[in-house]
């Protein structure tokens, strides 16, 4: 079942306010077991609170024991099944660093690589090239031009680059070129389907423009192209939920993930504390927001245990300023577990509580994975979270007479 | 998944007798957060001694978030994935005053409204014209005959009533005739589909028909029909489960909801007492038994706390007479949550117990809305109810070799 079939039908306009708090990779996991957690760690006198006046539970981004990336873990949160919704390599990479991907533009991350005489790669990741070299390349890049077609060129860090081809009639079911070994040249784009061939045919002549441009290069002095990919189709927030829901995030990946659902990406902040005042002035205007905070996750995949309690520490000050906006639904959670010791991503439910004045408390009396496992909302998918946090804002209809 | 592919070929019959004891509405919210729900301020020594003896959980009608009506909410209990089979608004108003509805029968709820000179709406529930008025009007519309078709009214409540059309060959894709506005006349039916055209003509000469009838009315001068909707094709209990089913009801809605699934209703009861007096009776004659009971919904609906723990220990009270009959298993549980505090359905898990003598008891010291949310079934859709039902009374065989 898609939960939008029932949500498009069902859901209700009202004055209620709905706020997202995810603290990426929030869930974690104890440096030795039975120990606790870094968000049981933490000091958390005000999530634990929340916790009191809430509802618990693990929530899974996908599916018992499948670890989620960004993007299927954000976009289990947003209430799209992560499983039938897919964001093509490529059209995540564009969105993570900024790029405003329209419907129909065809997105591919690129490699810098090297190429012998004879055209067969030695290095397919070109010496690793330091991103002050490749970041002028790339944008060199901008020179090759494909006709009827526009091109854009984004570098990313070392060897990699993002390339947008923008026209009519392109298609991205279009093969790699990185042949994913060394003695062999790169392969010719090749369209998996009729309806691509036009996108295979502009990215041949893409390669054949930034090879001319490479020439000189010693390290870089040729390209491959992965990934390639549209802009998914989306159903927005305003279709499948009735919510005007406002984005407040620092970094492009979870600014462009909300975009993909039709999120208003409002303000601008560097800082939590930027973040909560843009929340603040936006308060008036929207009725659902996702506010995203990083720091979670890049301590965790740091595997810096201490850190990351100090994050949580420093989310929970903020806390007092969200409840004195006085949401009617409060979710904390997190688009994924990244526990230190593990010094990754994770599959590991992720703690979440949420806070409504219908919620049915569970007597949880702190925030932290113990709690969560035995928490009220139990372990559930994700994707629920948002039928959840719209039942208690009275936003959902009955369902059937 | 349809878990009837997996029980229609596994089931297995036996002597065992099954109870589904369905308080509508049971779930509940405390009145302040942290205090105790209407079924844990009730006091219920006998489903506290079946929690013991039995497992608990929370069952969830649909999805997380999603409030169900009666039709879904038993479908569920039923084992009927509630968003694969879907009742339509006319058969289920057809089904709750007790309309024995028969495959091909299309069935529509009629509004009187309130016509001008130019058959212009001035009141689509033409004035809400008290039932003692409607009732003798929605009679005479029996008088309104359409070649080839049988017609069938019946009155509902003030401005409503029912209209069945039973015939070959009548499709129920045919499209609302009330503009949901006034000012504007009635609109004409229009199917929707080809097999449906013969429906809508159908409707359309009913409803000239009835406008004769109604022609010297002040109030009800007109109709409009909407929902239209044939008996859905569900498979029979004893199709998919094996087994011989009984319904036992005060109210027409849960008898034609248990009789679209092929549930046979016995018995005459207006009360709980008399229905566990048919439940003695009829106890050789059947495997399953479905006892519904209303006033946990209904006085949920009210608002009033104080009722509603009242009916539940109505309810415990007569425990005693079920489990003298030594059920195999036993099941109490609800449709739904009605809260008193919030007067309407809700999407909360359920309060569940399930009593066998292999059910594996959870340590579970009373039946609420707390132990249930830690209870050993977990949180789990009410659609597998019926095959915990069946595996508890020995009635499934084994899946695969």
């Amino acid at each position: 079942m898609d939960i939008h079939d029932l949500t498009r039908e069902l859901h209700i306009r009202n004055e209620t306010k709905i706020v997202m708090l995810v603290a990426d990779g929030l869930g974690g996991l104890p440096l030795e077991p039975g120990g606790l957690t870094e968000l049981e760690t933490a000091s958390t006198p005000n999530l634990d609170q929340l916790a009191r006046r809430g509802i618990l539970g693990g929530s899974i981004p996908v599916a018992p024991g499948i670890t989620p990336g960004s993007g299927p873990g954000h976009l289990g949160l947003f209430g799209y099944d992560p499983v039938k919704y897919q964001i093509g390599r490529g059209a995540l990479e564009a969105t993570g660093i900024g790029f405003e991907l329209e419907h129909g533009d065809v997105a591919a991350r690129g490699n810098f690589c090297t190429l012998d005489g004879d055209g067969n790669i030695v290095d397919r990741r070109a010496g690793r090239i330091p991103t002050e070299e490749s970041a002028p390349l790339a944008r060199a890049l901008r020179d090759a031009k494909v006709e009827g077609v526009e091109v854009f060129v984004e570098p990313v860090r070392e060897h990699r680059f993002v390339v947008v081809f923008r026209g009519k009639g392109l298609g991205d079911q279009v093969d790699d070129t990185d042949p994913q070994a060394t003695g062999v040249p790169p392969l010719l784009p090749t369209a998996r389907e009729p309806a691509s061939e036009k996108a295979a045919q502009v990215a041949k002549q893409f390669i054949e423009e930034a090879q001319q441009i490479l020439k000189g290069q010693k390290k870089a002095n040729g390209i491959t192209l992965r990934g390639f990919a549209a802009r998914p189709h989306l159903p927005t927030y305003k279709e499948v939920y009735g919510l005007r829901a406002a984005a407040i995030a620092v970094y492009p990946m979870y600014k462009g993930l909300a975009r993909l659902v039709g999120m208003e990406i409002v303000g601008k902040a560097a800082t939590l504390d930027e973040q909560i005042k843009v929340l603040e002035a936006s308060w008036p205007k929207y009725d659902f927001f996702f506010l995203h905070y990083k720091y979670t996750d890049s301590t965790g995949e740091d595997g810096n245990f201490a850190a990351k309690v100090n994050k949580i520490e420093e989310l929970d000050a903020a806390v007092p300023r969200i409840t004195a906006l006085g949401p009617d639904v409060l979710i904390v959670t997190g688009d994924h577990s990244t526990p230190s010791l593990l010094k990754s991503h994770s599959w590991h439910p992720v703690p979440t509580l949420l806070v409504s004045h219908c919620c049915r408390t569970d007597g949880s009396t702190a925030f932290g994975e113990s709690h969560c496992q035995r928490g009220g909302l139990g372990q559930f998918e994700s994707r629920y979270l948002m039928t959840l946090a719209l039942a208690n804002a009275g936003r959902l209809g009955k369902y059937g007479a």
